[in-house]
Protein backbone atom coordinates (compact mmCIF):
# COMPACT_ATOMS: atom_id res chain seq x y z
CA UNK A 1 0.00 0.00 0.00
CA UNK A 2 1.26 2.81 -1.16
CA UNK A 3 0.42 7.13 -0.59
CA UNK A 4 1.04 10.56 -1.05
CA UNK A 5 -0.60 13.36 0.65
CA UNK A 6 -0.83 16.73 -0.35
CA UNK A 7 -0.79 19.57 1.75
CA UNK A 8 -1.06 23.24 1.12
CA UNK A 9 -2.50 24.93 3.63
CA UNK A 10 -0.70 27.35 6.60
CA UNK A 11 -3.43 26.35 8.57
CA UNK A 12 -2.82 24.91 12.04
CA UNK A 13 -6.18 23.02 12.27
CA UNK A 14 -5.58 21.77 8.81
CA UNK A 15 -2.16 20.44 9.38
CA UNK A 16 -3.36 18.91 12.95
CA UNK A 17 -5.99 17.09 11.10
CA UNK A 18 -3.35 15.53 8.91
CA UNK A 19 -0.94 14.83 11.19
CA UNK A 20 -3.75 13.07 13.32
CA UNK A 21 -4.62 10.98 9.77
CA UNK A 22 -1.52 9.47 9.01
CA UNK A 23 -1.39 8.39 13.16
CA UNK A 24 -4.55 6.98 12.11
CA UNK A 25 -3.55 5.37 8.47
CA UNK A 26 -0.04 3.84 10.67
CA UNK A 27 -1.97 2.33 13.79
CA UNK A 28 -4.54 0.46 11.27
CA UNK A 29 -1.61 -0.41 9.15
CA UNK A 30 0.04 -2.03 12.16
CA UNK A 31 -3.20 -3.68 13.27
CA UNK A 32 -4.01 -5.33 9.57
CA UNK A 33 -0.15 -5.89 9.31
CA UNK A 34 -0.07 -4.17 6.36
CA UNK A 35 2.96 -2.46 4.56
CA UNK A 36 2.66 0.81 3.89
CA UNK A 37 4.77 3.55 2.08
CA UNK A 38 3.66 7.48 2.97
CA UNK A 39 4.77 10.53 1.39
CA UNK A 40 3.70 13.95 2.30
CA UNK A 41 4.35 16.13 -0.47
CA UNK A 42 4.08 19.58 1.16
CA UNK A 43 3.62 23.34 -0.91
CA UNK A 44 1.59 26.40 -1.36
CA UNK A 45 1.38 27.70 2.32
CA UNK A 46 1.98 24.33 4.16
CA UNK A 47 5.67 25.48 4.38
CA UNK A 48 5.58 26.27 8.15
CA UNK A 49 4.90 22.99 8.95
CA UNK A 50 8.44 21.76 8.28
CA UNK A 51 10.25 24.71 10.56
CA UNK A 52 12.45 23.94 12.61
CA UNK A 53 11.65 26.94 15.08
CA UNK A 54 8.22 28.76 16.21
CA UNK A 55 6.63 25.34 14.75
CA UNK A 56 4.35 23.99 16.92
CA UNK A 57 3.96 21.10 14.98
CA UNK A 58 7.36 20.29 14.98
CA UNK A 59 7.72 17.27 17.53
CA UNK A 60 4.80 15.30 15.67
CA UNK A 61 6.17 15.69 12.10
CA UNK A 62 9.59 14.36 13.61
CA UNK A 63 7.40 11.74 15.25
CA UNK A 64 6.01 10.13 12.08
CA UNK A 65 9.37 10.69 10.03
CA UNK A 66 10.77 8.06 12.12
CA UNK A 67 8.04 6.11 11.62
CA UNK A 68 8.90 6.38 8.27
CA UNK A 69 6.69 8.76 6.53
CA UNK A 70 8.74 10.97 4.14
CA UNK A 71 7.71 15.01 3.68
CA UNK A 72 8.71 16.33 0.92
CA UNK A 73 8.95 20.18 0.26
CA UNK A 74 8.70 21.63 -3.31
CA UNK A 75 11.83 23.41 -4.71
CA UNK A 76 9.62 25.99 -6.16
CA UNK A 77 8.12 26.75 -2.78
CA UNK A 78 11.59 27.21 -1.30
CA UNK A 79 12.77 29.57 -4.02
CA UNK A 80 9.28 32.02 -3.82
CA UNK A 81 9.52 32.38 -0.17
CA UNK A 82 13.46 32.06 -0.45
CA UNK A 83 13.60 30.03 2.32
CA UNK A 84 16.49 28.10 2.76
CA UNK A 85 16.49 24.66 3.54
CA UNK A 86 18.39 24.82 6.56
CA UNK A 87 15.71 26.49 8.17
CA UNK A 88 13.91 22.80 8.11
CA UNK A 89 13.70 19.73 9.68
CA UNK A 90 16.73 17.79 8.94
CA UNK A 91 14.98 14.76 7.35
CA UNK A 92 12.65 17.06 4.96
CA UNK A 93 13.66 16.00 1.18
CA UNK A 94 12.94 18.32 -1.68
CA UNK A 95 11.53 17.74 -4.60
CA UNK A 96 11.63 19.97 -7.96
CA UNK A 97 8.16 20.20 -8.80
CA UNK A 98 5.38 19.18 -5.89
CA UNK A 99 2.55 18.62 -8.42
CA UNK A 100 4.70 17.13 -10.99
CA UNK A 101 5.85 14.23 -8.21
CA UNK A 102 2.11 13.89 -6.93
CA UNK A 103 1.16 12.97 -10.47
CA UNK A 104 4.26 10.86 -11.02
CA UNK A 105 3.37 8.81 -7.79
CA UNK A 106 0.12 8.12 -8.71
CA UNK A 107 0.94 7.05 -12.25
CA UNK A 108 3.29 4.67 -10.42
CA UNK A 109 -0.01 3.36 -8.77
CA UNK A 110 0.03 5.36 -5.63
CA UNK A 111 -3.20 6.26 -3.95
CA UNK A 112 -3.52 9.96 -3.68
CA UNK A 113 -5.26 11.74 -0.20
CA UNK A 114 -5.48 15.76 -1.20
CA UNK A 115 -5.51 17.41 2.52
CA UNK B 1 -17.22 2.72 -12.55
CA UNK B 2 -16.02 2.94 -9.11
CA UNK B 3 -15.44 5.80 -7.02
CA UNK B 4 -14.72 6.97 -3.55
CA UNK B 5 -15.90 10.58 -2.59
CA UNK B 6 -13.97 12.17 0.40
CA UNK B 7 -15.65 14.73 3.12
CA UNK B 8 -14.78 15.97 6.06
CA UNK B 9 -16.48 19.63 6.41
CA UNK B 10 -19.52 20.20 8.53
CA UNK B 11 -20.51 22.83 6.21
CA UNK B 12 -24.07 22.66 5.12
CA UNK B 13 -22.83 24.40 2.05
CA UNK B 14 -20.18 21.89 1.21
CA UNK B 15 -22.64 18.80 2.33
CA UNK B 16 -25.32 20.00 0.04
CA UNK B 17 -23.13 20.63 -3.00
CA UNK B 18 -21.42 17.35 -2.51
CA UNK B 19 -25.02 16.00 -2.37
CA UNK B 20 -25.86 17.60 -5.87
CA UNK B 21 -22.46 16.43 -7.32
CA UNK B 22 -23.62 12.55 -6.19
CA UNK B 23 -26.97 13.16 -7.55
CA UNK B 24 -25.48 14.70 -10.99
CA UNK B 25 -23.51 11.80 -11.26
CA UNK B 26 -26.57 9.10 -10.56
CA UNK B 27 -27.97 11.42 -13.67
CA UNK B 28 -25.25 10.81 -16.09
CA UNK B 29 -24.52 6.88 -15.08
CA UNK B 30 -28.49 6.55 -16.19
CA UNK B 31 -28.04 8.56 -19.18
CA UNK B 32 -24.82 6.26 -20.24
CA UNK B 33 -26.03 3.38 -18.98
CA UNK B 34 -22.77 2.67 -16.73
CA UNK B 35 -22.76 0.93 -14.41
CA UNK B 36 -21.82 2.98 -11.27
CA UNK B 37 -20.28 2.03 -7.17
CA UNK B 38 -20.04 5.19 -5.04
CA UNK B 39 -19.23 5.35 -1.55
CA UNK B 40 -18.73 8.32 0.29
CA UNK B 41 -16.51 8.06 3.27
CA UNK B 42 -17.36 10.76 5.88
CA UNK B 43 -14.99 11.53 8.66
CA UNK B 44 -13.40 14.66 10.60
CA UNK B 45 -16.45 17.26 10.78
CA UNK B 46 -18.57 16.02 8.96
CA UNK B 47 -19.99 13.79 10.84
CA UNK B 48 -23.55 16.06 10.87
CA UNK B 49 -24.43 15.00 7.90
CA UNK B 50 -25.41 11.58 8.96
CA UNK B 51 -27.07 12.53 11.97
CA UNK B 52 -31.12 11.66 12.35
CA UNK B 53 -31.93 14.51 14.35
CA UNK B 54 -31.58 18.29 13.41
CA UNK B 55 -30.15 16.87 10.26
CA UNK B 56 -31.71 19.52 7.19
CA UNK B 57 -29.87 17.09 4.55
CA UNK B 58 -31.26 13.75 6.38
CA UNK B 59 -34.12 13.23 3.64
CA UNK B 60 -31.38 13.81 0.53
CA UNK B 61 -28.75 11.25 1.93
CA UNK B 62 -31.49 8.57 2.67
CA UNK B 63 -33.03 9.48 -0.93
CA UNK B 64 -29.38 8.40 -2.26
CA UNK B 65 -28.51 5.52 -0.03
CA UNK B 66 -32.39 3.85 -1.45
CA UNK B 67 -30.35 4.46 -4.83
CA UNK B 68 -27.34 2.78 -3.61
CA UNK B 69 -24.80 4.71 -2.60
CA UNK B 70 -23.56 4.39 0.55
CA UNK B 71 -22.33 6.29 3.45
CA UNK B 72 -19.53 5.10 5.48
CA UNK B 73 -18.28 6.80 9.00
CA UNK B 74 -14.73 6.09 10.52
CA UNK B 75 -14.79 4.72 13.44
CA UNK B 76 -12.13 7.14 14.96
CA UNK B 77 -14.41 10.21 14.22
CA UNK B 78 -17.13 7.95 15.99
CA UNK B 79 -14.95 7.52 18.89
CA UNK B 80 -13.16 10.86 19.12
CA UNK B 81 -16.84 12.87 19.53
CA UNK B 82 -18.23 10.07 20.95
CA UNK B 83 -21.07 9.54 18.81
CA UNK B 84 -23.23 6.47 19.03
CA UNK B 85 -23.92 4.97 15.96
CA UNK B 86 -27.59 4.90 16.86
CA UNK B 87 -27.55 8.98 16.53
CA UNK B 88 -26.68 8.43 12.62
CA UNK B 89 -28.86 7.66 9.70
CA UNK B 90 -29.33 3.42 9.97
CA UNK B 91 -28.30 2.57 6.54
CA UNK B 92 -24.55 4.20 7.97
CA UNK B 93 -21.57 2.10 7.47
CA UNK B 94 -18.45 1.64 10.04
CA UNK B 95 -15.22 1.59 8.52
CA UNK B 96 -12.38 1.83 11.08
CA UNK B 97 -10.14 4.09 9.65
CA UNK B 98 -11.55 6.30 6.64
CA UNK B 99 -8.37 7.53 5.53
CA UNK B 100 -7.22 3.74 5.31
CA UNK B 101 -10.16 3.16 3.65
CA UNK B 102 -9.88 6.01 0.79
CA UNK B 103 -6.23 4.69 -0.06
CA UNK B 104 -7.43 0.86 -0.24
CA UNK B 105 -10.24 1.02 -2.77
CA UNK B 106 -7.89 3.44 -4.67
CA UNK B 107 -5.46 0.60 -4.61
CA UNK B 108 -8.27 -1.80 -5.83
CA UNK B 109 -8.96 0.96 -8.87
CA UNK B 110 -11.40 2.98 -7.57
CA UNK B 111 -11.45 6.69 -8.21
CA UNK B 112 -10.95 9.21 -5.67
CA UNK B 113 -13.22 12.67 -5.46
CA UNK B 114 -12.11 14.84 -2.66
CA UNK B 115 -15.01 17.42 -1.71
CA UNK C 1 1.96 11.33 -18.17
CA UNK C 2 -2.12 12.42 -17.73
CA UNK C 3 -3.59 14.33 -14.83
CA UNK C 4 -7.24 15.47 -14.65
CA UNK C 5 -7.26 18.84 -12.27
CA UNK C 6 -10.47 19.69 -10.28
CA UNK C 7 -11.33 23.43 -9.22
CA UNK C 8 -14.78 24.23 -7.77
CA UNK C 9 -13.75 27.37 -6.34
CA UNK C 10 -14.34 30.94 -7.17
CA UNK C 11 -11.81 32.71 -5.48
CA UNK C 12 -9.56 34.48 -6.96
CA UNK C 13 -6.36 33.31 -4.51
CA UNK C 14 -7.04 29.71 -5.11
CA UNK C 15 -7.67 30.48 -8.92
CA UNK C 16 -4.10 32.47 -9.27
CA UNK C 17 -2.63 29.13 -7.29
CA UNK C 18 -3.95 26.26 -9.51
CA UNK C 19 -2.39 28.71 -12.74
CA UNK C 20 0.55 29.01 -10.92
CA UNK C 21 0.88 24.91 -10.70
CA UNK C 22 -0.43 24.53 -13.84
CA UNK C 23 2.45 26.50 -15.43
CA UNK C 24 5.40 24.92 -13.11
CA UNK C 25 3.89 21.47 -13.62
CA UNK C 26 4.58 22.26 -18.12
CA UNK C 27 7.72 23.50 -16.93
CA UNK C 28 8.62 20.58 -15.04
CA UNK C 29 7.52 18.33 -17.76
CA UNK C 30 9.64 20.32 -20.44
CA UNK C 31 12.87 19.91 -18.15
CA UNK C 32 12.34 16.95 -17.90
CA UNK C 33 11.01 15.63 -21.96
CA UNK C 34 7.87 14.52 -20.45
CA UNK C 35 4.48 14.20 -22.48
CA UNK C 36 1.85 15.17 -20.73
CA UNK C 37 -1.42 15.62 -21.03
CA UNK C 38 -3.47 18.30 -18.86
CA UNK C 39 -7.15 18.83 -18.37
CA UNK C 40 -8.81 21.00 -16.08
CA UNK C 41 -12.94 20.62 -14.98
CA UNK C 42 -13.99 23.99 -13.81
CA UNK C 43 -17.13 23.80 -11.88
CA UNK C 44 -19.04 24.80 -9.10
CA UNK C 45 -18.04 28.61 -8.19
CA UNK C 46 -15.17 28.16 -10.43
CA UNK C 47 -16.57 29.05 -13.56
CA UNK C 48 -15.62 32.85 -13.64
CA UNK C 49 -12.00 31.33 -14.41
CA UNK C 50 -13.40 31.34 -18.05
CA UNK C 51 -15.03 34.17 -18.43
CA UNK C 52 -13.91 36.56 -21.09
CA UNK C 53 -14.82 39.61 -19.87
CA UNK C 54 -13.94 41.35 -16.07
CA UNK C 55 -11.71 38.28 -15.56
CA UNK C 56 -8.31 39.29 -14.33
CA UNK C 57 -6.91 35.66 -14.80
CA UNK C 58 -8.28 35.48 -18.44
CA UNK C 59 -4.37 36.02 -19.87
CA UNK C 60 -2.90 33.57 -17.89
CA UNK C 61 -5.88 31.15 -18.76
CA UNK C 62 -5.45 31.75 -22.43
CA UNK C 63 -1.64 31.01 -22.38
CA UNK C 64 -2.07 27.84 -20.60
CA UNK C 65 -4.76 26.82 -23.76
CA UNK C 66 -2.16 27.58 -25.90
CA UNK C 67 0.28 25.17 -24.49
CA UNK C 68 -2.50 22.70 -24.76
CA UNK C 69 -4.13 22.65 -21.44
CA UNK C 70 -7.82 21.70 -22.03
CA UNK C 71 -9.82 23.73 -19.71
CA UNK C 72 -13.37 21.96 -19.97
CA UNK C 73 -16.79 23.24 -17.94
CA UNK C 74 -19.51 21.50 -16.58
CA UNK C 75 -22.82 21.57 -18.63
CA UNK C 76 -24.76 21.10 -15.35
CA UNK C 77 -22.67 24.10 -13.86
CA UNK C 78 -23.67 26.24 -17.44
CA UNK C 79 -27.38 25.46 -16.47
CA UNK C 80 -27.41 26.53 -13.02
CA UNK C 81 -25.80 29.80 -13.47
CA UNK C 82 -27.85 30.26 -16.66
CA UNK C 83 -24.48 31.01 -18.33
CA UNK C 84 -24.36 30.72 -21.99
CA UNK C 85 -21.14 29.54 -23.71
CA UNK C 86 -20.73 32.68 -25.77
CA UNK C 87 -19.66 34.37 -22.49
CA UNK C 88 -16.33 32.10 -21.87
CA UNK C 89 -12.86 31.82 -23.38
CA UNK C 90 -13.43 30.65 -27.38
CA UNK C 91 -11.32 27.09 -26.60
CA UNK C 92 -13.75 25.91 -23.32
CA UNK C 93 -14.96 22.87 -23.90
CA UNK C 94 -17.73 21.42 -22.20
CA UNK C 95 -18.53 18.10 -20.89
CA UNK C 96 -21.76 17.25 -19.54
CA UNK C 97 -20.99 16.45 -15.88
CA UNK C 98 -18.11 17.52 -14.17
CA UNK C 99 -17.81 14.47 -11.83
CA UNK C 100 -18.44 11.98 -13.89
CA UNK C 101 -16.01 13.29 -16.32
CA UNK C 102 -13.46 13.50 -13.32
CA UNK C 103 -14.05 9.78 -12.40
CA UNK C 104 -13.91 8.53 -16.12
CA UNK C 105 -10.03 10.25 -16.61
CA UNK C 106 -9.36 8.20 -13.13
CA UNK C 107 -10.31 5.06 -14.39
CA UNK C 108 -8.75 5.41 -17.69
CA UNK C 109 -5.16 5.78 -15.84
CA UNK C 110 -5.03 9.41 -15.78
CA UNK C 111 -3.85 10.73 -12.20
CA UNK C 112 -5.93 13.56 -10.42
CA UNK C 113 -5.65 16.95 -8.44
CA UNK C 114 -7.75 18.27 -6.54
CA UNK C 115 -7.38 22.46 -6.52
Amino acid sequence: MQVVFQITSGEPDVQLSMLGQLHNLLQQAAVTQTRIGVEVVVHGHAWNLLLINGNPLSEKVQSLQERAVKFLICQNTLNSRQLPISQLLPLTEIVPAGIFHLIQRQQEGWAYIRC
